[in-house]
């Protein structure tokens, strides 16, 4: 049923602040694509990136260049920066993935082409009204159940797939701390539809997302260098996405592909930059749980705009970190519709957006 | 962490109309229980039960004999009979199978001991307010991963655990129809809480629950002999658990354990039991989706009760069948109260109910 897109029409980011040796296993799979590399850190040091592979490399020079001002945006010493490469794409499709994943392997051996299965993820619809107790019902094998309302079983647009880690696990710092040892051995071979209306934690490891319906909304944050918080870019971009998908009717999925994560980051830096975060998130979550857009918010770019307004309103209480993040929001959007000037249809949207 | 209960803590009820030679398959795995045998159809008619089975039966005349006039809220010949076992029975813990599901096997080859998969999963806590991406983070080898709020981490009593079917799946009519030699063959290694606020398909053909957190509200309609709904009843149980759960605060699991599913039943029959279900459910599910309970309603009693008179008001209207079921629903409490009579814990709410 769906096919792996052309290369015209999918991009890979990759945040990464060393040389890019872990695209060697790649290659088989990747090679075909163009890869847009987000250079974190130090501008002046050069990255190597494996012969053969066609790419685009923004340092932190291009993306003052090309942003001026509003580069403020893009988070520094982060890999919070790769939602650059979201925004300089033209791409309908975005795969983006850490620098510390792998290949990894099914149960029978064989290696898993994690991009092909997140493209047949982005191409079946999402079914987040009703759960299917075979999950996704649109694989091979596998449909709706007795009891499913027919009236649902078209499904909506898939936004957003979530894709999932084998051995090292996207634990937090008191988890690592407390688990050292633990590895992901467990390959569940399912997809499913994260029901409207219910959260979850998106990790940036290994995501895919169709950025004509979601792009706007996939903003890191801002993390790292001269903010109080770190590694929960993917979360904040998670939680706002989910909303906005909520909002206007689209799905995320979760579970397949698997990639293979080589290495636990240090459980005591990750404590240091997430303290803050494992704190307020108490807080952000119940805001985004209840949170309610207006129904003049009809695209992305209005969700997101309104989305601001209200962790300005609602979170500035919480830290004076949100006031600047909510700024940062707007300013994505205007950096966001300035590098993708609207089309016919979407004009109304930007314009209200951007204002 | 979890262990299967002693036999005092569990019965296992299985509606039938035939000979249960199926057991002979689940003697290692059932032999030290007791089993509540519900007889459908003709009374007269003799089951056997294999040799060494501890176990009561049940048919029309001793359904009749116990409830008297609230005999009438029990269905006949049709399995939705199995909830008299329900209300029956003594024990905590309830798992009720089909007489055509057989033991499954597992990647491994292994024979899957459903039962035991059932406990765990129940005694377990669920975690309804939050997704967790690498599933139930209380399997060995699992936990919750980054971004999952630590106030919600100690999860809600699990109530229900509602497990899979290997082979022939649970399809409805108009599908089986369809697809007739679709087989599932998906081990889907896992089990995950439905998340608050999604309502699920709930099948009965492998399924276990904690009798003192939901055994009021596991009533499985009016379906079968006079009649003009078949093949809902589970359905019907589902809704109304959801909707009770969500409002009480405790969880439902979907996933393992797998049981083998040997035979479809005929695509025909079902269309004939099924459509009025299949146009109805497009109503009947909104209303579920949008059903508010009362502060009041602090016990499953009291949440039914409730439950029953919204369905006297607003389904009745579909049709004259659903003031009836919202009769039987009253019915099935009283007579639930009267074989259970309260501890002094529950006085107030079965004096409510029972009103």
């Amino acid at each position: 049923m769906a096919t792996v897109p052309l290369k015209d029409e999918l991009d890979i980011v990759i945040p990464t602040i060393r040389n890019l040796d872990f695209l060697e296993m790649w290659r088989p799979f990747f090679e075909q694509y163009h890869l847009i590399i987000v250079q974190d850190g130090d501008p002046s040091k050069t990255i190597k990136v494996p012969d053969g592979f066609d790419y685009d490399l923004y340092n932190r020079n291009d993306i003052n260049k090309i942003l001026g001002p509003r580069a403020s945006c893009i988070s520094f010493k982060d890999s919070a920066c790769r939602c650059f490469g979201y925004m300089v794409s033209k791409k309908k499709y975005i795969f983006t993935i850490d620098d510390d994943c792998f290949v990894a392997k099914d149960p029978s051996g064989k290696d898993i082409n994690a991009l092909e299965q997140h493209i047949k993820n982005l191409l079946c619809p999402s079914t987040p009204y009703f759960f299917n107790t075979l999950y996704d019902p649109f694989r091979d094998g596998a449909d709706f159940v007795r009891g499913y309302p027919f009236s649902l079983r078209e499904g909506v647009s898939t936004a957003v797939s979530h894709g999932l880690w084998l051995n090292i696990p996207d634990y937090d710092a008191p988890t690592q701390l407390v688990k050292p040892l633990e590895r992901n051995t467990r390959y569940v071979d399912t997809v499913l539809t994260i029901p409207k209306g219910t959260l979850f934690p998106m990790c940036g490891m290994n995501l895919a997302f169709d950025r004509d319906l979601i792009g706007p909304a996939m903003y890191f944050g801002l993390m790292g260098d001269g903010q109080p918080i770190g590694r929960y870019d993917d979360m904040w971009a998670g939680w706002c996405c989910k909303v906005i998908c909520d909002h206007l009717g689209l799905g995320i999925k979760t579970g397949l592909p698997y990639i293979y994560h080589s290495k636990a980051s240090n459980p005591f830096v990750n404590l240091k930059k997430e303290y803050n975060g494992i704190f307020w998130q108490e807080e952000i979550i119940p805001f985004f749980q209840q949170m309610n857009l207006s129904k003049e918010s009809t695209t992305v770019q209005k969700c997101y705009v309104e989305m601001a307004k209200q962790v300005n309103e609602k979170l500035g209480k919480i830290d004076p970190y949100f006031v600047k993040l909510s700024d940062a929001m707007i300013t994505w959007i205007e950096a966001w519709d300035e590098l993708n000037p609207p089309t016919k249809d979407s004009d109304k949207a930007t314009n209200a957006a951007s204002k």
